[in-house]
């Protein structure tokens, strides 16, 4: 159970032999491991692990700062931890000049939004996109990627008590109209598509009624991609957009496009190219973190639980 | 509100001077029409209709036989009717020596089954694809393609007190196994899949539980195609099913293929010659037909409507 695609690396080859900025380097590695499933704040533990050798195509790597994700929080499947050592093939290697925080962000988050964006519709500058979950760390990547692109955002969130400045900070990221799923049952939404087209893609992190309203305001022959599911409950699609709308139903997770793009290094390389470009260009910037030392992992993992906490992306430093 | 597709056409270009077998060349053409929606035996009624007369390229067209389909009675989008006129490419050209009522059920069922075994996976042999509502009119035709291609075919049924006649005819027809849905849900499903590979393809007729029972054999990124909704309740999938095995939802109706392939004649002609070949070496026969006269249209359409008919084709003359 170990966790290296959110790490930041930095293509050390040789593990440092001088002090780091964090002073850990000659301390043994630790690392938060789990023996049980459970409530992560209860299962998780803070530990000391061996130091490991180096073989093959071995890369020992330091752990700068590592995001805690939902997917993390949702199934226990990552472990942080201070060092270790991978196949260098399981590796992202993120140029220098791109931020801690962008880059500790970006294997996850940016990528599974640029994917989505690029590999189920070929979108043209002008067409638009819809998706729930708007606020999540792949939801203002999907924003901001489209923008750049020119692809316009309908963009879907919960209500809240603090929703004019949820939709603020999102059009300021570059959305173009941010809604409730109230507002997407509506008839009011029509209103809305006399300034732009119907969406031909849209990305469901939800599940259940959510997914069902927004699959409503899809084109014939359009995409939604499934990747998460914070309702807890199925997609249900009624048989008649099937059969008359012809709507197509896919998933995505970015750990498996790995696994099917591991033999592609220039498909990775090239999606790396193009979301470091964005950062250098200001069009992509890491979601608003709070940032906790490893040892206070309890306290991060239990703010990472509480709901509306996607804002604010919990970063292990 | 006419229809056509579902005619046999024997590519007359003039109207015919003699009497026909039937012997309403002379006639004024008769046709069964609705003024509004409702129970099909009280909403549709036989009324004689105008001569139409002939422009463009336009062809006039008599009806020898055409079926009552599910998706008739669903919709009562469809007509039947003595003659009409249609433009020349509305209309499907079938050989001679096809046999009447293979002809007659030639344009809806077989040319679903064939494209939803075309279209969506690159089947080849030793594959195995599963479908609900095997019984139906593209169920027996699905079974009789895929026994043709080397494809192996798991039938799901509705269980009934005949069930062993239904297997047995099912098998006849070329089917791998027939089970029932309640089969379908029993640990026992991985005996068979000891035999053959998990499928690759899910055709559903059917929606609701069926369908979430039959995704869950379906391989890592297979593909469900739902061409009806037999159950009248919506096609569910757990969220997991799309993220962690990457399955695959799409929709298929036959209607709306031969617009998007209006322009595409050789496509069109390319699946008859396949499907008539079929016929012609005994590979593909027609459904098990009752012919009913066209006057007595409000029993056909009563019979169409029972559960379990679907094992007999209605067939109005």
């Amino acid at each position: 159970m170990h966790r290296a695609a959110g790490w930041v690396l930095r293509g050390v080859r040789n593990p440092p032999k001088t002090r780091s900025r964090s002073g850990t380097a000659r301390s043994p590695p630790r690392g938060l491991v789990y023996g049980r499933h459970g409530e992560p704040p209860a299962v998780v533990q803070l530990k000391d692990l061996e130091v490991a050798k180096l073989g093959g195509s071995d890369v020992h790597v330091k752990m700068l700062a590592a995001p805690i994700n939902p997917a993390d929080i949702n199934m226990i499947q990552g472990t942080w931890r201070t060092r270790g050592v991978f196949p260098e093939e399981m590796l992202l290697k993120v140029p220098r000049d791109i931020p801690v925080l962008c880059a500790a962000t970006l294997s996850v988050n940016p990528c599974t939004a640029f994917r989505m964006l690029t590999d189920f519709e070929s979108l043209a500058p002008g067409d638009s996109i819809i998706q729930n979950a708007a606020n999540s760390g792949v939801g203002q990547a999907v924003i901001q990627i489209a923008k750049a692109s020119g692809i316009k955002t309908i963009n879907v969130v919960r209500d809240r008590p603090d929703l004019p400045k949820l939709v603020e900070r999102l059009m300021a990221l570059g959305a173009d109209h941010v809604i409730t799923e109230e507002m997407l049952r509506k008839p009011e939404m029509k209103d809305l598509f006399k300034s732009i087209p119907k969406p031909r893609l849209a990305l469901n992190c939800v599940g259940g009624k959510s997914t069902t309203e927004m699959l409503r305001h899809l084109q014939p022959k359009g995409t939604m991609v499934t990747y998460g599911g914070m309702a807890k409950q199925p997609v249900m699609v009624p048989v008649s957009a099937f059969i008359f709308r012809d709507v197509r139903l896919r998933g995505f997770w970015m750990t498996q496009w790995r696994k099917d793009h591991a033999q592609d290094p220039a498909g990775l390389a090239s999606m790396m190219d193009s979301l470091c470009q964005l950062i250098r260009r200001g069009q992509l910037t890491a979601p608003a973190c709070t940032e906790v030392p490893l040892q206070d992992y309890q306290a991060a993992l239990e703010a990472a639980m509480k709901p509306f906490i996607s804002s604010k992306q919990i970063l292990l430093l």
